[in-house]
Parts: structure tokens; C-alpha cells; sequence
């Protein structure tokens, strides 16, 4: 009899060409599937919430699969699982799920942060997982600036070309900024991502923080929907996929 | 004219065997020895104040050398540094200091932290910096513990074979124990340390959040100069050098 599982999984994207399977590179999907595959002596295929890019992290990505005649207790599936991972993932929890269950279209929250090391010299330890930037940034005008992002828009002007989408309007639940010392972290939390939007946001924030753009020009740029128009697109290893909710 | 020059340094020790150089192994030692010498384009030898072991990391280890005819302006001597040196590894502050001085016998403080994984689960984020201990602590009796080795006493049993001392008496200033989610941390501050003894203090101190071992022992292990009475040496990569004053 098949079953479906939903795992939360937690990863350390820097050795990985992102998540999505890919011919000549080495993913988070193809590692879990293969040991999935190993560990449950079938073959298993993967499939995850969110389609993090190359050097990004996640420590609350959702990953379904379904699998025949398993036998371990489902409390045990994660012990059992992270034994065999490779040290930089790990699966903290699974569950039962129903076998036509899609982690990415049934996700009605997910939440991510975007962290930047603003010292004057990189911490060794952060280098991982921030941006080390060390320009001086006017964190409180980041914080208005990020208000403006909050609620339903057609964030056009925050995506990356290379996916198609029936609609660009979105909706954030949160977005703001928080300082603790010199490490600036930006929260985004919303119904559905469009392609690098939570990177963009973050770099178009940092220009803010830069004096580059007013924080009430937040406005002006999504109603442009031009891409141009907002930052850049900050580098992938300062993000992290904290949570996803169904 | 030669200039003595003190840095305080940061390192991620995972990739390295340690301070100290060696024929076969790549230390931060060596690393540092090959920048400097490069980047003032003369032979530099350096001093650390601290002999971390292999896996060990930094955040306030102070590195000495002396140099001719430097002309870079002081206060830009960790730039110039941190733009040659590996990326685990930079340079927070340079000051000048005596030719004659040494940063380890100079040393009137030196704090170090030890960090505990104390999840069900490996943080893959953590895995580098903190020992992964999922087994329950009791962290109240870690606490009671850890307030019995302060002050002076004799820490022969609290290190590991190899070096050889004059004395063996030592001064705790600090040692206690907080916990901030899963996280563990021992933090020692103390006028000098064996050969290992924040490591057996930490390792000392699991055994009794494991109850292998009483807080009021604590008081007899230090009387009894016996390290085998003691717990076992904590493994390297959760140790950070924290800070070291003059």
C-alpha cells in the first residue's frame, strides 16, 4: 500500500546547485531522493514547497513523497533519515499526507528572511548564510520602506524573468526590518512568492538604506511593474526559507 | 625600522588544523604567515596568544608580528588584510605594541565559549560550531556545577597530557552555563588555561546534565589532580576563543 509523507526539512544550501533537480549539478532534491530511495529500498521521487536557488537555505522547507510497504514508525522517519543525509540537510519532522498532496500549491503562508552582516569587517561565522555589506544603511528608513510592501499588489516589478505566471498579484502578510548589532534581517511573509521577489525586496531595501530610492517610492515602483525600477536582486546566500504553512 | 604590531582576529577553524604551524597540516598560523609575508612584501613570522587546536574557532584570537617600513595607515592594515586572507579567516583591529611583546604570556584574560546542540534534530547551521548533543541535560545542575570552578585552584585534573607546566593552578573568574532555545553555552574566563581545560570543563559539565556526575562533586575532582575522575574532553569544533585583554 502507498503512503504519502510531507517532511520539514532544514538545509545548508552552500554546496547545493539549489533544490530543483538538475542534469549536471548536484541538488538538495536529487540528494534527498537518493537517500530516500536507499533508505526505503524503492525508488522515490520528491517533491518540494519551494524551489529555493543555488546558495540558498532553508530550515523549514516541505518535501512530499510517497512510498510502498514502509515499516519505520513515522516518529521515527526523521532519525532514521537524517543517519543516512549527507550532514548539511536534516528532516525534523514527518507526516502522513494525503498521497495527492502538492506541498507547493497547497502552501498558504510561507515566510522567509533575508540577513545581512552591515559590520565593518566579515564575520568569518556569517558568511554562510549573510550578506556582508559594509556601507552605512539607515535601517529606520528600511523599516518604512518596507511597510509599503505589506498587503495585495502586483509585485511585476519584483520578479526575476525565466517563469511564467497566470498572475503576478501577490499578497504579504508581513515585511520588515529588525537590527541585532551589526546583522540587519529582513522578514517577508506572504501567500505565494513570484521568482527571486523576497531578493529583490531585500535589494531594493538595502538601495533604500543607501539613500538610492525614498521609502514612499515603495509605491511608485510597484505600480510601474517595472523591473528597473527597483533594486537589485541580492545575492542568494543571505536568504533563508524559514517556514511554510498549509 | 621595524613596528610590532598586535591584530585581534577572527577564524572558522573547521578547515584548518589549528593555530600553530606544523610540517604536514594547513594551520591559521601558516595562512596568516603567507598573507602577511605577501601583502608587505617581506618574510613575517607570527605570534598567536592562543594555540587553538584543530576544528577550534576564533572570534578574539591576537596575533603578533613585527615588520619594516610598513606604509599602510593603521587603522587600514584589516582591510588591506581581510581583502588577501581566506574568507574563514579576517582581521577586526591592528595596533602597535612594543617589538618585545608577547601576546600569550602578556595575557591577563582570556574568555572562551563552548556551544551545545541540544536538539532532537541536527541544525545544519549549528553543525560547525556546536557539538551536537541530543540526549536530555539537566541544565539547572550544569548551572549549580559550573559555579564550583571559580576562583583558584589547582586544575590538574581538568587537562589533557602533553605540556608540560611549572604550576598547574589556575583562576576561573567566570564559569557558568545559559541556554537560549536549544542552544547551550559554557562560557570560562580566566587568567590562563591548560592544555585542553575549557574542553574538559564542558565535557565535565554534560556529564553532570546527564547525571553521571553530582554539582558537589565538582569540589572533590579538583582536589583529587586525577583527570580520569573528570568527564570527557568535549570535541573541538563546538570551542570558541571568545576574547583575550591585556
Amino acid at each position: 500500500m502507498k503512503t504519502g509523507f510531507l517532511l520539514t526539512v532544514a538545509y545548508d544550501g552552500t554546496n547545493y546547485s539549489g533544490w530543483q533537480r538538475q542534469k549536471n549539478a548536484y541538488t538538495v532534491q536529487q540528494a534527498m531522493e537518493e537517500t530516500l530511495s536507499k533508505v526505503f529500498n524503492q525508488p522515490i521521487v520528491v517533491t518540494g514547497a519551494s524551489r529555493t536557488d543555488a546558495g540558498v537555505h532553508a530550515l523549514g522547507q516541505r518535501v512530499c513523497f510517497s512510498a510502498e510497504n514502509i515499516s519505520v514508525p513515522l516518529n521515527k522517519i526523521p532519525l532514521v533519515l537524517n543517519n543516512c543525509l549527507p550532514e548539511d540537510i536534516a528532516v525534523f519532522n514527518a507526516e502522513i499526507v494525503p498521497l495527492d498532496f502538492n506541498p507547493r500549491y497547497r502552501a498558504r503562508e510561507k515566510t522567509y528572511q533575508y540577513r545581512i552582516d552591515n559590520d565593518t569587517f566579515p564575520n568569518p561565522f556569517l558568511r554562510k548564510t549573510t550578506w556582508y555589506y559594509p556601507f552605512i544603511l539607515d535601517v529606520d528608513a528600511m523599516k518604512t520602506a518596507a511597510a509599503y510592501f505589506m498587503g495585495e499588489h502586483d509585485f511585476a516589478a519584483f520578479r526575476s524573468t525565466g517563469t511564467d505566471y497566470n498572475s503576478t498579484v501577490r499578497e504579504l502578510f508581513e515585511c520588515s526590518v529588525t537590527q541585532e548589532k551589526k546583522t540587519i534581517t529582513i522578514t517577508v511573509r506572504g501567500n505565494a512568492f513570484l521568482y527571486n521577489m523576497a531578493r529583490i525586496i531585500a535589494g531594493t531595501l538595502v538601495y533604500v538604506g543607501r539613500l538610492k530610492i525614498k521609502p514612499a517610492d515603495i509605491t511608485c515602483i510597484i505600480a510601474s511593474k517595472d523591473r528597473t525600477r527597483a533594486g537589485i536582486t541580492a545575492p542568494p546566500h543571505g536568504l533563508t526559507l524559514v517556514e511554510i504553512k498549509y
